[in-house]
C-alpha cells in the first residue's frame, strides 16, 4: 500500500492530519513524530508531541489549551504543589495515565515505537504514528547565558529567552525508528507538516538518514509553511528563526526545506513571496493555510494531495 | 522528650493513633508503620499502611473505603484501564501524587524514612511517622497452591484464600529505620495497635532488632486487641489466624504478644478471657475498644494512656 508519510511537530501538524485523515483513508498516513521535545518529569516519560498527535487524531484533545485531553482535571497535580514538588510542567489526570502506561513499557523493556503504538490503538487511531527514533534525543536551546532543555526553555520560561542556538543531543547517535526510512521511500508523497522548522521539523531532519531519505525518494515532497505573514500562529517560531538569523517568512522557511521539497504550499497572505520561492526551484502553491475549521482542514489537505499528483 | 511509641498497620491503627493525638500532644508520638504490604504498580511505589496513616492523622483519609483521600476521583485509573493496563490496584487521581512524589524522592537516593517525613511535614502531621525500615521487605502469603504477594493476596483475590504461611521476604536482611530502635528504648510507653497481629505487626517484629528492642525497653508495653468476640472489624485477621493453627481471640493475640508486652486492653464481650490473659503475665484491661467516633476513639487512647502509666 503506498502511503503519504507526513513529519510532525505538535499542534499545527496535528491539525493538519486531522483534515488529511478526512480526505484519504487514514490507515494510509505514516506520520513521523518529533521527539526532541520529549522530557522527564516526577520520572514519567512525557513525549508532547506523540500525545498531541495521537490525542487529536483521536479526538480526545483538549483545542483551547493545545495539549492534554479534552476535559482533564488536575487533582493529581494539585496535590503535587501540595507536596512541595514542582509544578510548572502540567499533567493532567486522564493524560497522566498515558504518561504512566508509557514509562512502565518502556521500563519493561519495550520501545518508544512499541507503546506508541499501542497508546494509538487503545485510543482507536487508524492512522500509524512512529516516533522519529526510539533513542533518546533532546533538543537544547542556547541563549545568550546558558543552554536550557527544551521544556524549561519552552514551558518553564515560556520561550521569552532570546535563542542563539538549538541543537539536538543524542541526535547523531540516534537511529531512525523502524519502518520510517522504508515509508519514505515507498511513499506516494511526503509532506512536511506546518510545525516549527527549527525546533520540530529539525529534530527529525537531525536523525542520521531521514534527511538522505527524504533527498533519495521518487515521492514528492510537498512542505507547508507554518508562517503567515511573518509570523507563527502558535509558538516562537518566527521570533526564533530572526534570533537564528533567519529571515522569518514563508521564503526563509522554503529555503531551508529545498534541499528535498520539490512543492511549497505558502499562505494566500504571502503570495508576494511565491515567484522567489519557485526561484528556489520550488513549486509554489498559494491557498488559505489558516486552518480555522472542518471546512478549512479539508481544503488544504486537499490541495496539498494535489500538490503531490 | 519522652514519647510514646505505637507499632501500628492500616486502618485499625489509624483509628487508635486518631484518639491519641487528641489526648497527648502529636508531637509526643511516634509510629513506626508496617511496610511489608508496600508495593510496585505502574513503577510507582505504593506504601499502604504509610499513607493511611499520613492521611488519617492529616485529616484527608477517606473514611468510609479505608484508603486514599477523601473525596478523591480515579481519571488516571480510568485511562490506564481504557489503555489496557491492570486496574485491580485502585490508584486515585490525588493519591497519584503522594506515589508519583515518593517514587521521584527515593529514586534520587532519598530513604522511605526522609520521604515518609516530608510527606506528612507537607500535610501537616504532628506527630512522627516512620517506616518500619528502609529497607524492601515484602510480605507474602503462601497459599496450598502458591505463594502471593501481599497485594495480589488481599487487593487482587480480596483476602478469599486459605493462608498456609506468612513470609516477610528481605526482613532479614533490614535494619529498623533510624531512630526507631532508640525511641522504643527511650519511650514513656510503647502501644501495639490494634492492628492484624500477622500481616501488620508481623512484619515490624521481624526487622531485627525490634522485637529484642521492645523485650528489653524499660517502658511498658500496651497491646490493643484487634479481634472481638473472636473477629476482626475489618481485614482477615480472624480467619488467618485459624487457618495458621492459631486461636482467633483476644486471648490469642495475646499470646503473640505476651514476650514483650506488659498489658493488653480487650473489649468487653471478649471479658471472659481476661483471666486466662492474666494467667500469661499480662495485665489484662477490659474496655469498649470499637471506636465508632471521636468520644470512643479518645476513651479507648485515655484508658491506653492510664494502663501505661
Amino acid at each position: 500500500m503506498k502511503r503519504i508519510v507526513a513529519l510532525a511537530g505538535g499542534v499545527g501538524a496535528a491539525r493538519f492530519l486531522e483534515g488529511l485523515a478526512r480526505v484519504v483513508p487514514p490507515e494510509k498516513i505514516f506520520i513521523v513524530v518529533n521527539t526532541g521535545d520529549d522530557a522527564c518529569f516526577h520520572n514519567l516519560h512525557i513525549a508532547p508531541d506523540l500525545d498531541t498527535i495521537t490525542y487529536t487524531l483521536a479526538g480526545v484533545a483538549d483545542r483551547r489549551r493545545g495539549w492534554g485531553i479534552t476535559g482533564d482535571s488536575f487533582r493529581c497535580l494539585q496535590g503535587l504543589g501540595r507536596l512541595g514538588a514542582e509544578t510548572w510542567f502540567q499533567l493532567g489526570d486522564r493524560d497522566l495515565a498515558t504518561h504512566l502506561y508509557r514509562t512502565e513499557r518502556l521500563r519493561q523493556g519495550s520501545t518508544l515505537s512499541q507503546v506508541t503504538a499501542e497508546i494509538s490503538l487503545a485510543l482507536g487511531v487508524r492512522a500509524t504514528i512512529v516516533p522519529m527514533t526510539d533513542s533518546p534525543v533532546r533538543t537544547q536551546v542556547r541563549t545568550r547565558r546558558e543552554t536550557l532543555d527544551f521544556q524549561t526553555y519552552f514551558v518553564r520560561r515560556r520561550a521569552r529567552d532570546v535563542v542563539q542556538g538549538v541543537s539536538f543531543r543524542g541526535a547523531r547517535q540516534a537511529r531512525p525508528a523502524p519502518g520510517v526510512i522504508e515509508a519514505i521511500r515507498e511513499a506516494s508523497g511526503v509532506v512536511i507538516c506546518p510545525s516549527n522548522p527549527i525546533l520540530s521539523i529539525g529534530p527529525i531532519l537531525a536523525v542520521p538518514g531521514i534527511g538522505e531519505a527524504l533527498r533519495k525518494t521518487a515521492a514528492p515532497v510537498a512542505s507547508i509553511s507554518p508562517l503567515v505573514a511573518g509570523r507563527a500562529l502558535k509558538g516562537p517560531a518566527a521570533r526564533m528563526m530572526k534570533s537564528l538569523g533567519l529571515v522569518a517568512s514563508a521564503l526563509g522557511v522554503a529555503k531551508l526545506y529545498r534541499e528535498f521539497a520539490s512543492v511549497f504550499v505558502l499562505d494566500c497572505a504571502d503570495q508576494g513571496q511565491a515567484r522567489r520561492i519557485e526561484a528556489l526551484g520550488l513549486k509554489a502553491v498559494v491557498t488559505n493555510t489558516i486552518m480555522s475549521g472542518w471546512r478549512e482542514k479539508k481544503a488544504l489537505a486537499r490541495i496539498v494531495l494535489e500538490s503531490l499528483r
